[in-house]
């Protein structure tokens, strides 16, 4: 593993612990790329599980740091948590004008099709690349949970799926349940995975779930005034999947709340106190 | 008052209340002005109290609603949480190209010189227009507190100092306490208030503690890792007078903590209970 140059970028202290972003080269994405770490204040003196937060599209490391509010739950409950940017970066990385493909909008995937191949391997990067990282640098105790954001809510929910018994619990706000089924999906797994739809279903969560996959325990939050609910957020869909096959999956329908980090900041305690639960702290 | 083209520009529910931004033609300041505006879930159906928040140089009105978390605070306790800008802003108003003086630079004085004087009022905006349009159009019940960050821990302090009576409480996260003697209000006060340091001493809090101006109760808190501190930040001056002079005023030096909102964001909560308590919550 190639983390020789792996360096440290910020360091701040909060709640008692402390919020670091590093940076280094990965191999797995052929490009430099940050990544977030909050060190509770447990982990000054040993090995803490791990949450991991995957970011929606346009967002990078920062996002959830700058603005979720979870490290004071964090540094209560003695929960590691890692986060990574959204895409591969850089003047060398295919990109597109718009904001919902290219650079900010990886879809935690591994593209086939060119030009993104090259560079677009989110999800290797996210499930073998940083935890190892994580495992090699950082205290942890090897229990992990999952959780994100849009199309990091599709990220983690799919990882969850594909990796059965690896996380705790998985966590969502605002999942693209069905990216296969929706616009900003299509786009992508059009660009990424070429255009026979059938290689886009191990990428989907509810196509996941309706082939068996089983999911870990789950929580999952919309807002009902969410701008892309229920167009892009098909939730409901997941759901009724999840029900039909019994798993233990808790949606939640919030009135008034949007699709932006105020919502995120508002349900951030129960998503890490369900963690901490599952994670068995 | 002319508020005729008061409007929302963001509206996000937030912890059961909302949180929105206006933007308006500022009079006093002769441009377009955003302010933030926190409404907790009891205000809607009663008026409340107001906290006044001043940021810091470079800052806007976004800065403290997406970074320090104070929502969930003032939604438990029931406080209206306004934010304005650090600055006139637009093209038409003097700007330099350092990110210490000019747009984003305002430090909450009445300028007298110019290319300054024409737009750069902010003590005006922050004492008599603000207020005047947050009576008129958001459910106060008159109690008011104040409190800032660095530039704006300055604000907070020399407002408060120089309207007695008017706010129950005032806190700072790493004021600039003496701008009179620092580098930072040096320039700024060069530049807007001219170079005779007879006219700096009314905007200077250290010099108003020592003239004798009342403060109400008082925490201010500073990180032992900032790098503005000790010499931008000469707190223990502040605090020495404030001793000399009997005055409540609680100072708290905190080891590692630096000058990012990551230390605002982990000492809020304590500053949302003080004031709570002084507003007579």
């Amino acid at each position: 593993m190639s983390t020789s140059d792996l360096s440290r970028r910020e360091k701040h202290y909060a709640f008692g612990g402390w919020q670091e972003v590093w940076q280094h080269t990965s191999h797995t994405l052929n490009c430099m790329m940050n990544f977030s770490v909050y060190l509770p204040p447990q982990a000054a003196t040993g090995p803490v599980p791990v949450l991991y937060w995957l970011s929606g599209l346009t967002c990078n490391e920062q996002n959830l740091i700058t603005k979720a509010g979870f490290q004071r739950y964090a540094a209560e409950l003695g929960v590691m948590v890692v986060a990574m940017d959204t895409s591969p970066r850089g003047s060398d990385v295919a990109d597109d004008s718009a904001w919902d493909l290219g650079q900010g909008a990886g879809f935690y995937i591994n593209a086939t099709e060119q030009p993104w191949a090259s560079h677009f391997r989110m999800y290797e990067y996210v499930v073998d690349e940083l935890p190892n990282i994580i495992a090699a640098h950082f205290p942890t105790n090897g229990r992990q949970a999952i959780a994100g954001h849009s199309m990091g809510g599709h990220g983690a929910l799919m990882i969850a799926l594909k990796n059965p018994g690896r996380f705790s619990s998985v966590s969502a706000f605002a999942p693209i349940v069905a990216p296969s089924r929706v616009a900003w999906g299509q786009k992508a797994f059009n660009a990424y995975l070429g255009h026979d739809t059938r290689h886009w279903q191990q990428w989907d969560s509810l196509c996941l779930v309706e082939q068996g996959q089983p999911l870990p325990p789950a929580l999952i939050d919309q807002g009902l005034d969410d701008p892309f609910y229920p167009e892009q957020l098909t939730t409901e869909l997941l759901e009724t999947a999840c029900q039909a096959r019994g798993m233990i999956a808790h949606f939640r329908y919030h009135e008034h709340y949007d699709h932006s980090y105020y919502f995120i900041s508002s349900f951030i305690e129960e998503h890490m106190r369900f963690h901490a639960t599952a994670l068995q702290l």
